[in-house]
């Protein structure tokens, strides 16, 4: 028989210990107050220090999940990776992360990395559970890490630019059947086309091409054309109207969280405009003068904006907001943005999810959308959605987080910029950040090679772990 | 009830009709007499000029393959690309074929880029037949490109290197059920680990860093782990013994056409070793002695290569050989290597090859390996064999290249190189090589935007085509 409910049994996420304040960002880089909190609605900024890149996230991830769900390697069948940063144009990040089941000898682990921006992650994720759907399974694991360390624009070393600099983090599930997190797979939709609003065509730069109006645009586009798109195949399979109504919450990939809250507003838009029959009187009367304006106008309309997110927030507030906490406190984390995301909403809610649908919208610039959506339930442990949440164990990660000063990291990001693509450096190998158990960066020889320790304390050491 | 022998139903190829002949070559690079054609053993290499590059490449193939087989631009619900060669680093690849898809409106197409070196093509094929087989299947077909156009070393702007250069191509293939090249997917067995091989660390520089002989021992015992492995789940789920002789054909990744001599001997050396019951006596006593080799002295004994060779050489001419005809008129096709192999053997045995078996060997350095098989039938038209073989159309594509004297071809080496990750500049535009349908590279714009237009004849205009 076909493995039923295939989707998500256990998740992990790491972030660097290393973060600062915002607020205390925007009075370092002397832009208006509210300028990132408000305006952009982000609390924290995490990043890398010197030692970690998204290599050595994705082994500290992947070693911590077979660990703590006590998944043996050989029972990995597959790996996929899905990352937008590019360490080399030729190597994947997966075949670095196979150092980890050398020991067990197990190599017989398919798949590579998936890229297009931020959306690589949920090619990767797709990927690995059609695998589990597919002829070709044979019973094992499949395995997703999100890893990224992108940085967009840095203030003080970009002058004139008023973005703020995020870096970001790694993060892996292991798929099966049965799963707590399951995904509803005949209902996804996506949008693909060819754009220009953000890219990395400089190769020997760190730094993108961003136009960042055409790539709100672009986002809120997809969106439109995604969710229209799951409606139409839920309503051709289901035979009833699919409104917001429908799903107990909605996850999107953050870049900051001002885009959440207007994509959220956008969806209770469509519902006025598509005359879904969930919507009150009152949106409609708010919203529905809004209706006659064309595409792009819709998309330009401040006063659309706001009359939506107006009418949106009783609704954000319940079905939203408890999947924002970590993009807020981190910042955006590319390929791993819906994810750490979703991974807030379990930690927030773990105990009240079984029979929930939850709404999954992935963007990638350039661009590359996909909405889809979830079906939660209880599960059974160690793939149990409390033991889920356990795991992931998202307060005590928050709270042991180190602040920096902004003039550290200043020269922190000079440090690395100046390493950008570079060979034969030793990095200062200091762990004194890092929790027992975190992979570092020791250093990268003459011809590039790049090598990693494992933080282990010596309590640790001592009991024989 | 799920879709039965999923596969490749339909397949196009498009290299550049610009070649260099390996012995006019050896001797413009000054050296000796027989080292690309003989010592490598190849003819011919493709590349591209300053108008083509994967991009144009894949714009072709697709449109082509499209065209050909009459399938409806709608009808296509994935779309994979596989390449190694990085134009971006964020926006895939996959993002500017959809440009083929404007016009019908179609946006709706699943799939981003894969990497890991020459692997891409495969991880992509994979993805794609999952797929199908999975259950967010919607009855469309996929698609995969293979496109690359990496350039290894070249003599002359490299010196001191020995390397030849490697312009490489695009392939690409319709994915469905009730396919004429169906996929035995339980069987397939892959080997995956962490190697410096051949990667490209340096993201400013076109070239990789390549340790040629490790790389050659990495691809060996790839191929050993990937047998061993193929041939156990094979007998475990067959119940008996599987050794070459159940093989019909063999197609393998091939950079240069020695490494694939090299690699079938070695397979024929792995099947005395393991004492496979359908080696002969004479194989036996040839190779038997190597057989206390260990792993290591065996990848670098001369006399077992000699050995294994010859006693290989009568199967090699049967069953590998049909399948060299374009990597040995091409070069190094990266991603699409593999396939366009295989396309050879459609093109030479395309009315004998019902019922058959093709085991597939695909290596990416970093790296990944798999070992795969195919089963043949006639299939029906559009997608059968001999349909597929006329469309390929491969005689009359390398009959109508034109060869470029090495001086005219070091220049345009020069050009290409300059423009590496280039902005601002305008192609010369020159199509006179071009067939009618071939899309070329027009100019980069300020912001590294990228230009294509596609070369329509006027005969073609007037017929309303």
């Amino acid at each position: 028989m076909a493995p039923q409910n295939v989707g998500i049994l256990a998740m992990e996420i790491y972030f660097p210990p290393t973060c600062i304040q915002q607020d205390i960002l925007e009075n370092f880089d002397g832009v208006s107050k509210g300028k990132y909190t408000i305006g952009l609605g982000q609390y924290c900024m995490a990043f890398c220090s010197e030692v970690e890149d998204v290599i050595s996230m994705g082994l500290t991830a992947v070693t911590s999940l077979l660990e703590k769900y006590e998944i043996d390697p050989k029972q990995i069948g597959r790996m996929e990776v899905g990352s937008e940063t590019v360490i080399d144009k030729s190597k994947s990040i997966k075949t670095f992360l196979m150092k980890i089941f050398e020991d067990c000898g197990n190599t017989d682990i398919e798949g590579v990395d998936s890229t297009n921006a931020c959306y690589g992650g949920t090619a990767a994720l797709f990927n690995c559970v059609n695998w589990v759907e597919s002829s070709s399974w044979d019973g094992r694991y499949g395995l997703v890490v999100t890893t990224d360390s992108a940085n967009l624009l840095r203030p003080g070393l970009c002058r004139g630019t008023s973005s703020t600099n995020r870096w970001s983090r790694g993060c892996c599930y292991a798929h099966g059947p049965d799963a707590p997190i399951a995904f509803e797979s005949k209902f996804r939709a996506s949008h693909m086309a060819h754009a220009y609003d953000f890219y990395k065509p400089d190769l020997a730069s760190e730094y993108p091409v961003v136009d960042g109006k055409l790539s709100q645009t672009c986002y809120l586009m997809a969106l439109d054309s995604c969710y229209k798109g799951y409606c139409q195949k839920y309503e051709k399979l289901q035979g009833n109207q699919f409104s917001m109504a429908d799903a107990d919450y909605f996850v999107f990939h953050s870049p900051y969280n001002k885009l959440v809250q207007k994509s959220f507003a956008r969806l209770v838009f469509d519902d006025v405009a598509r005359n879904a029959s969930s919507v009150d009187e009152s949106a409609k009367e708010k919203l529905g003068p809004f209706t006659s304006l064309n595409g792009d106008e819709s998309y330009q309309s401040r006063d659309l904006e706001k009359a939506s997110q107006q009418v949106a927030k009783p609704e954000y507030d319940k079905k939203v907001q408890p999947g924002t906490l970590i993009p807020k406190q981190l910042g955006n984390m590319y390929t791993a943005s819906l994810y750490a995301a979703f991974a807030s909403l379990i930690h927030n809610k773990s105990g009240s999810l079984d029979g929930k649908r939850v709404m999954m919208f992935s963007y990638g610039s350039g661009l590359t959308a996909t909405m889809f959506s979830l079906r939660l339930t209880e599960g059974k442990a160690p793939f149990s959605l409390p033991n889920i949440a356990k795991i992931l164990n998202i307060e005590h990660k928050l709270k042991t987080r180190t602040e920096l000063e902004p003039g550290k990291f200043v020269d922190l990001m000079h440090v690395m910029e100046h390493r950008y693509g570079g060979k034969d450096y030793v990095t200062s190998k200091d762990t004194s950040h890092l929790a027992s158990g975190t992979y570092y960066l020791t250093h990268v020889d003459s011809k590039f090679r790049r090598y990693y320790a494992k933080k282990v304390t010596e309590s640790e050491v001592s009991n024989g772990h």
